[in-house]
């Protein structure tokens, strides 16, 4: 049984969490403490435990990589995102990590040092240790897809919202312009977000009209079946 | 080192294969030759060698436990399903489980017996070995979210077909009824597939109209973009 199990892969995680701040997709790194790669920005992952799910792992990779406390865990929004198998990934041995994609809203308070928000964009065209830069740009081309037919727009925001704040995440999801009227209509025929209020007053000092308030009509995740079929 | 590697899971693969036979959603299972679960239909499954890729497992899961030569495997459309890792998943231990989807049009010669086709939505609500129950209702679900999108479909026909062929793969993966006329225009207008050429004679002997031979505009896996945004 011992040579059994020393002739397979370990299993390990690793996280790709999202942020938008100022109009820009972020990606969460942290600068490793150990060999191989010592000093360099990667993605935060541990090897799974035997007593513990990918998720619960992809928790703690946050916990001890990141010192997120658990509280702050519950803001996350986890989905899995793949497997990444290539055999020689992990100079250590051989290594399949199933990666994880974490959507955040509030932005927590950080050690200023050795924790990194970076943009997803460029990190995904850089050299990251292992293939970790596969990794994210493959975090990216889900977010991109997913945003099109489902509410997980929801994760970057606050529970209610202006519609150019959803506008603008969507934008730098997609890294494309969109037409704000044509994008306000859309999203209340696919019935995604509702008018929660109209505020008396403007919120900034430039004036104008007082804002409208939306909120997502569903929790997140509830796909939107677009009328294809 | 080996104290360590003991510690965490295994790595095994198992493969949801489906094809679409007389107006049925079928998946592939074998008869298990070895405990647990001895003499039970399950999904063809290995575990990972130190040196082979996850794909590479899983097309060894075929070859191995089906009996499929090499050459059939390369007919076969192959993508990565989902991770599966509850702890006790597995009785002989700790074992995470990479899924992956296997779609195949040709209907290759196998042994008759410790072989089945089965129907896939029956055995989602029937109790497989494992979790295997779990990885063909997700396999269904993957299925009938992408035929939406993309042209998946195509996977499970010839090179050239007749709209209505077409037209019943779709209704037998999304099980329900699907309006001929209306389904041949929305194909065209989103672009997914292309007139090649119009029989001279009927196909059948009861006559009718030559029959319009339709191809897929695009490789497998082009994902159609939806014009939500």
């Amino acid at each position: 049984m011992a040579a059994y199990a020393l002739e397979h892969p370990i299993v390990a995680v690793d996280v790709v969490v999202f942020r938008v701040h100022q109009e820009r997709l972020e990606v969460l790194l942290h600068r490793r403490r150990e060999e191989p790669y010592q000093g360099i920005f990667a993605l935060p992952g541990v090897a799974v435990r035997v007593d513990e799910t990918l998720a619960k792992a992809a928790q703690r990779a946050l916990s001890e990589k990141i010192g997120w406390p658990e509280g702050l865990l519950k803001c996350v929004y986890f989905e899995q995102l793949a497997a990444f198998d290539a055999i020689f990934r992990d100079p250590r041995g051989r290594t399949v990590s199933v990666a994880y994609l974490a959507l955040i809203h509030q932005q927590p308070e950080m050690p200023p040092q050795d924790i990194q928000w970076k943009s997803a964009i460029q990190v995904a065209s850089e050299a990251l240790p292992f293939d970790h830069t596969e990794i994210v740009a493959t975090a990216i081309t889900r977010l991109q897809g997913k945003i099109r037919y489902t509410n997980i727009a929801q994760a970057f925001l606050p529970e209610t919202f202006r519609i150019d704040e959803l506008h603008k995440v969507y934008e730098t999801i997609l890294g494309h312009e969109l037409n704000l009227a044509n994008f306000r209509i859309k999203l209340l025929k696919l019935d995604l977000i509702e008018l929660f209020k109209v505020l008396t007053e403007a919120p900034t000092e430039k004036g104008g009209r007082p804002p409208h308030l939306y909120r997502f009509k569903q929790d997140l995740l509830a796909t939107v079946e677009r009328d294809f079929l």
